[in-house]
């Protein structure tokens, strides 16, 4: 790390200012080295733009944002929502997606961002001419939501309201990115498995007959 | 989409060049749209590079690769693949990732992107002062090896070898996508009920006593 990247973050107000120990010196505790840490893994896991860490720190150091919130405002940071329009075609998956969301008994906010991020995917997926509802997203959320009773756990058991927070930054993040590795590799076993050359039969290969 | 993306898109060898009908005219047919519609999608959806694009969409045409090979390239140019140097700590994360991964008995090439993207995670989790080892992957990997069988299923249903890489590519993608917003969806909701205000009781508020 770069002392220039450290004092980038903290003229940003993402670390705060060392205690000046003496001139052109500043001391530097094990909580500045924590955030530093937090935010290195925040911009190399997630190659999140300063402007997103510094929304998301400021969610981790406001005491007075109970945890529910915190999550949730996390996210709506995190969230790389992108831009469908409002053309009736656009509002028509929203609302195939929040009547979804509904069915299921899913209780997230009216406004969460990513009910933008699946409509999208609805849209871009029937543009390529390939037909799909917000029903046949079944599959991802069950698996979603067997992840998230793990997930969720793992916050129940943090230190306190801060580590609480960075934990699901932290798992939020860089299990986000442990999961798409997993979900590859797992194509890639399955694949061939069925659809590749045979593996060898276990023991080798048969004898000529 | 704007004519001076789809004429750039044609100089970087992304889209063929159309039939020339009459002096500075081209003609376009259902094909050229098609892969236009496949370029946007993977630009929008998950703003991969040209160079990325270019790369997926060289193994999409070349019918010489096998399907199951053809599955391993796209990932390949799809792993945004961390440099965690060559220090021993990070050969030691390689090394554990590759144990576990032969453990459990997935079938991945010996060299796969992601093995070093998981490898990165742990690195990252324990600069943190969170002590993670591979085997505590194994909720993501349970849920990514079922979400795998659902999604190699919908490839063995394809319309030939073009269709079933398409296929791989736009699901690998958009329906990760959905993935990532449906997991914080489902994270909100568990969060909601387990360390949010508690929602409102069936049937409204219960009478004042």
């Amino acid at each position: 790390m770069s002392v220039a990247t450290i004092k980038y973050w903290i003229r940003e107000g993402l670390v705060p200012p060392g205690a000046t120990s003496a001139p052109n010196q500043a001391a530097y505790d094990d909580a500045h080295l924590h955030r530093v840490r937090l935010i290195r893994a925040l911009r190399e896991v997630a190659d999140l733009p300063i402007a997103t860490v510094a929304d998301v720190l400021a969610v981790v150091d406001d005491e007075g944002v109970p945890l529910h919130d915190a999550l949730g405002r996390t996210h709506r940071a995190l969230a790389d929502v992108p831009d469908i329009g409002d053309s009736p075609t656009a509002d028509g998956a929203i609302d195939e997606v929040d009547t979804w969301l509904h069915t299921m008994g899913w209780q997230v906010s009216a406004d969460a961002p990513d009910r933008i991020v699946l409509a999208h995917a609805l849209l871009v997926m029937r543009e390529m001419g390939r037909e799909e509802s917000a029903v046949d997203f079944q599959p991802w959320a069950q698996a979603a939501m067997r992840l998230a009773e793990h997930e969720v756990g793992t916050i129940e058991g943090a230190d306190g309201r801060a580590d609480a927070v960075e934990r699901m930054v932290v798992g939020t993040v860089v299990h986000g990115q442990v999961l798409g590795a997993l979900r590859r590799l797992a194509q890639e076993h399955l694949s061939a498995q069925r659809i590749g050359d045979p593996p060898p039969p276990p023991g080798g290969a048969p004898p000529p007959d």
